[in-house]
């Protein structure tokens, strides 16, 4: 068909719901990269936790455990769902648009958790103490490294309460290393590399800490594994 | 002081805003990575449109260029303001973290706006054509090319009528390239680097085409320059 | 059943998306106020404009029926859709319920956009001008009607140039009549009764104004209906 | 001045944050609605527990102490810092709109949170049985009592793992009673009279049950004051 006629075509298809993915045989012996799984098919396995959850200082292991296993893990079960249910509605004559983005802003809103979650556990497990390079490029962005600790600090608390991230992230757009607000797993900014993640979630402090968000904040900085920080540069 | 100590400090500063950003002259001597930005002093010049306004097939240039100056140009002015507000605020010693959030969530706002108008504008002047590459690229996580088509604007069709943005892009974390829903500026797949990003705000299309979003985005689909696209895999 | 056993198999049923819906027919006899409707038969039907959309100064007839028919008529038509896709919903055995939860943002995302823009076309087609008593009451809680204005257009122009309302409302928990930013049909304050709204998505205005604001909210002043505003007290 | 005057000196106001808060004295002697306060000078009062937190079943005193206490009490102490600082933002000349939305934002969701909490602890402290009447109202809308429960422990089920609250409301512009998903705070259906809420943040219950979001909603299902949530029909 020519080029009108496609578009009237594909059109018409994101309107009604009827799917190409037939196509999807045709294209099975293309190659396609291997480190890359398919966008409707791909099915995430957990990542176990990278350090024995007993040896965390002033997080407990219940906490840490019901952390990964139902809430990362509630996380990638519902995502994996979501995938199937969207590759069921792509070929789903009759669904409407606006119905598709109520599964599409689950999915995102999974899509964060997962990876946020899995971040935010391999940041844990260390000492707590940043080495001179990670904290000479922070003071760089910052102007001190305890600058950079108060701001991140203070974002925390203002979520503290309620949920939500705080991300110290480089953003590749701008070029430029800095805090992030976000107000839940599906807030983000745009082309941003993570660095650091904090959960703000009450599931990752309410069993140990109760409402005390900032005796919480202290131990995460007390456990934090700056390697990995380091190596996500 | 001792590392005890020294917590309490910090977290006593978070909590009323006293700053150490006096800390910034002693490591103004320090290096810094010759691509980046300072965290509060960045001030951000807009990008020039990478195309001439007169030559996109479908989408005038009183559209474009409006869009440009008011809505990205826009964002960029506030973006420079709230950072002097939020350098400013890490100053002041009364500053409760949920103000400052507030701040931080308007500073989200502006980034991606930022961020993915200059995405979305360097992302237009082509002829529509994706090249057999990227077509392939595509195909191998979606099935076919037209799959991923008729997702995409199922998407943002979704959107019609309110706002946000649609992103091809390439998870990172879980190494798959996937389209995501975005609900506006602040809303985003963490870990992703974009491919493709298509502006659903209204302020995109409704002076050429009014409410009907689906001959906008046939417009943008034929002014892709998908060259741009390929170079940010 | 026993109230445990009860308790149980309506988990389950939460959890698993049995449906209970067959018990209408038993309860279709009860009385049932008259004033209102059935929570997934219902299906709205648009009402028509207040005023004659060629009468409004500043704000044209195009405008005002593209908003009318596309935006609020958009909104009727997808939540009378969404409204049967929640009763299938409830019947669907294999629902899950973070994708019910999709379609129930959708749901309420709609309801938000037909609710306001009732109010909005409602508010308009008068001559722009207070009464004494409403102006009175205004002055009562913010100090004077400018103030009242000031406040009213400085939130207004926070949401410039992406999307939102602005809403007078009188709370009714807290007892206070007060400007509400919100940032989309979703957000409101809870418990508040509305006296006023202003819609700031891009529909309300770009096809007469382009990007300024400012000027359209000037219009939206100057064609108030303020006697439906006092009869909303 | 003459209106365009007006019109100009209100909207420059707007953009620069002059005030006129000034002509609040001049208007001070106005009659004020007893039953009212005022915008800004507005300060809330916590509302004590209406029940001994000593006596609900299946939910801790510790746990109810700390709700009332920290968050709702947090939340209540927020919104009176934020409606000073408002009032300062308003003889604030420099204050852009962007800057003074980004507060405006947190006024809505500590209003919120206010509201919310209030009427959830009010609707607490009961044997969790509804009365004849209130479960035919139910009824009417929903098909059956058992059916609403269904659907209203679904919705809260799809929240679970992460925040945000149920409603059960009477939409008063569209005459119909229903469930409401919320995401936050600051989520909610316009111009809707609430007559349930259940809490889902993870403060609400994870002191008590960790994760096990189910079996919280039993306990809450189980300490239903239905009297007075018969008194808000």
């Amino acid at each position: 068909m020519n080029n009108d006629t496609r578009r009237e075509f594909l059109r018409t298809s994101a309107a009604m719901g009827v799917s190409l993915a037939a196509g999807a045989s045709a294209t099975a012996a293309e190659p396609q990269p291997s480190t890359s799984h398919q966008a409707y098919g791909y099915q995430h396995t957990p990542a176990p936790l990278p350090f024995d959850a007993k040896n965390l200082k002033g997080l407990s292991e219940k906490l840490i455990q019901s952390h990964w296993e139902n809430n990362y893990g509630g996380a990638v079960r519902a995502l994996n769902t979501l995938r199937g249910r969207l590759s069921a509605a792509a070929v789903d004559a009759n669904m409407p648009p606006f119905v598709y983005t109520g599964m599409k802003r689950e999915q995102l809103l999974r899509t964060g958790s997962v990876v946020l979650h899995e971040l935010y556990f391999a940041g844990l497990g260390g000492n707590g103490q940043a080495g001179n390079a990670m904290r000479s490029r922070i003071a760089a962005s910052f102007g001190s490294y305890d600058a950079w600790e108060v701001e991140f600090r203070k974002i925390a608390m203002g979520l503290a309460g309620g949920s939500g991230w705080v991300m110290l992230g480089y953003n590749e757009a701008l070029g430029v290393l800095e805090n992030h607000w976000m107000a839940d797993h599906a807030t983000a900014p745009a082309h941003t590399r993570p660095w650091l993640v904090l959960d703000m979630y009450e599931h990752a402090f309410h069993m140990d800490y109760g409402a005390a968000a900032a005796r919480y904040i202290d131990a995460w900085f007390a456990n934090l594994n700056w390697e990995t920080v380091a190596a996500r540069r």
